[in-house]
């Protein structure tokens, strides 16, 4: 292989690929970057048993070839090449020869042929979801996946399409978060789990603007942006059918603002953070919600102006959970909804986005 | 003790003692900030065993006093408190009644009482210097002190004033940093050593505008700015004879840009940083210094252009305390000069900054 390119795509190219390796793994191999030609191309791959990343460049071959570097070293050296040309020679032995302006390097590379191979996963039409709501749509829900290794669909999130309407969901037992869409020319109807670590990447990678093509096969999912294409496998069992989940009813229904809230319990998780349950407890009467957290640090008194519909209520909550919730929330009102103190609550904005998140309370004894 | 202050003015003040306090320290009242009242004014003081800083900001005193109060947890609280008037009140019990609009903390403080008595360090003359000379004099030199606790003086730098001209040395027994300047209206002569923890401290207070006081007594060193006084407990012992270890005289003079030298020694630097010495070899021909570094993971080979005077040299060092003095320049070109491949080498300024670092080379078999 013999090829000459420019640092800086290069170097961007990289970090793109650098998504998909995991450089905890243990197989050399994965730890690489499969770099390979096509006329006028570099292409990169980086993969791991999950995900696989593939993006090309512009390149002037002189000679074909493919050859496995590892990502870290690569990455390091061509970043900090000067903005130039770099040139990249393998030879029979498997060694890399990099140079650029004055500097020339020579690492060890490996063996092409020993990279796993992936199955191609080819899909006729590929949908088209403007970026700019996709971002949105993972942005608000990933945080809600579950961590759990033992609940492997719960690591995923539901991404279901009806009649033009999608719908991007995430639970991880103690909350749930929804977030629904009407995309244009989304025709067929789709319901996959995709694991949640792909939509992360694939959305920093996103810049926002323009476009994104999805496709689905029985296993995969594609996901196409100009010279990038990421594969993931999607994640085999039932997702919870979460619209059961969804409280039928409604005692109190109070109206706030969501930045006010989010302030004030970000103080009052501050006494309870170090405690386990990251208690902290809404009182909810006219007017006003009360938040308050006693613990061994001392205690802590909130008042938040709202409206209320409905009768008075007690309830406690993982203070995490609440403000994850409100942080992912760009809308400047919300309603929270409440059945009574040991049902779920729900949050969702008062304008039009479509949007809820769902929260468990921490069950207290009602003498506190 | 009753007083009602701004929010924004207290965090920043929080911020300043802060440095002074040592979050790992095992002593709860070393944890704590000091707030004592002053007529219109709340003084903050935060200490260790080395360093005591002390600030003030307005306040509107109702009841004087004094506590102790946990100071990571005041200052998350006053942080993410309103931008408003903060009313801060004691009870007899060590209770500390925190409002801000309409949030309420109670946190439990200690007596002051219990607070360490640190003497009162006086200095009837305290000398001007402009903040940014100081600042440039730190930071070029506050890297090289020594980080090994069997070495205490090495801790510090020496901080020697001799007919106006002023000079601050570090030395790690590596490398040695000395970045000297004329200041108007340094009279007296000085000659302390100061810990190398409190000057980086009072780098990151200084904003590089104005000037700070400085003044010295047997043990302590003080150093004033706006509201805020550090009071440092000098290191005693001897300080190296620093001007006995450098060279009388210079094989091989290189002259070479600052950034071009410190870009082919990071990427050098890449392949040996795994390896214990970190080490990377200089070559120096007429118009230019090859770099090499052969290592487990691949070789490098980078040019720099230089001009030489002298003969031609072989010399290796370790890669990190090149970048670190290369860094510390802000000059573009220096000059390198070398006697033997097992002297120090001194780096330098072309231009009229009066700074020298000098850095021992690490021995090399001839045949490499």
């Amino acid at each position: 292989m013999k090829l000459i390119c420019n640092q800086k795509v290069l170097a961007n190219k990289i970090g793109i690929v650098q998504k998909a390796i995991n450089s905890k793994t243990t197989i050399d191999l994965l730890k690489g970057i499969l770099l390979s030609t096509e006329n006028g191309q570099l292409r990169l791959t980086g993969s791991d048993s999950e995900i696989k990343i593939e993006t090309t460049l512009q390149a002037e071959i002189e000679e074909h070839g493919s050859i496995v570097v590892d990502s870290r070293l690569f990455g390091d050296i061509i970043r900090k090449l000067p903005d130039s040309f770099v040139q990249i020679e393998t030879d029979s032995n498997s060694n890399i020869y990099i140079s650029c302006e004055s500097s020339r390097f020579t690492i060890k590379g490996l063996s092409a042929d020993e990279y796993p191979k992936h199955q191609d996963v080819h899909v006729e039409n590929m949908s088209t979801i403007p970026q700019a709501i996709l971002k949105e749509m993972i942005k608000q829900t990933s945080f809600a996946t579950s961590q759990d290794q033992t609940k492997p669909v719960l690591m995923g999130e539901m991404f279901e399409v009806s009649s033009g309407n999608a719908g991007m969901v995430a639970i991880d037992g103690y909350r749930l978060a929804v977030r629904s869409s009407f995309i244009d020319g989304l025709n067929d109807d789709i319901k996959v789990i995709i694991p949640g670590k792909t939509l992360v990447d694939v959305n920093s990678l996103m810049s926002g603007e323009g476009d994104i093509k999805v496709g689905f096969t029985d296993k995969n999912a594609i996901f196409i942006m100009d010279d990038t294409v990421i594969v993931t496998r999607l994640l085999e069992g039932d997702f919870i059918d979460y619209k059961r989940l969804l409280p039928k009813e409604c005692n109190s229904r109070v109206r706030l603002k969501t930045k006010s809230l989010l302030n004030s319990i970000e103080r009052a998780a501050l006494l309870s953070q170090s405690e386990k349950n990251n208690l902290i407890k809404l009182s909810i009467k006219n007017d006003v919600m009360v938040i308050t957290s006693n613990t061994d640090r001392g205690n802590v008194y909130e008042e938040v102006s709202i409206e209320l519909e409905g009768s008075y209520l007690d309830i406690a909550f993982n203070s995490r959970y609440i403000m994850e919730g409100l942080k992912n929330i760009d809308s400047e009102e919300i309603y929270m909804e409440f059945t009574t103190n040991v049902n779920p609550c729900i949050m969702k904005p008062v304008d039009d986005i479509e949007y809820i998140y769902l929260l468990l309370p921490v069950r207290i004894s009602s003498n506190i």
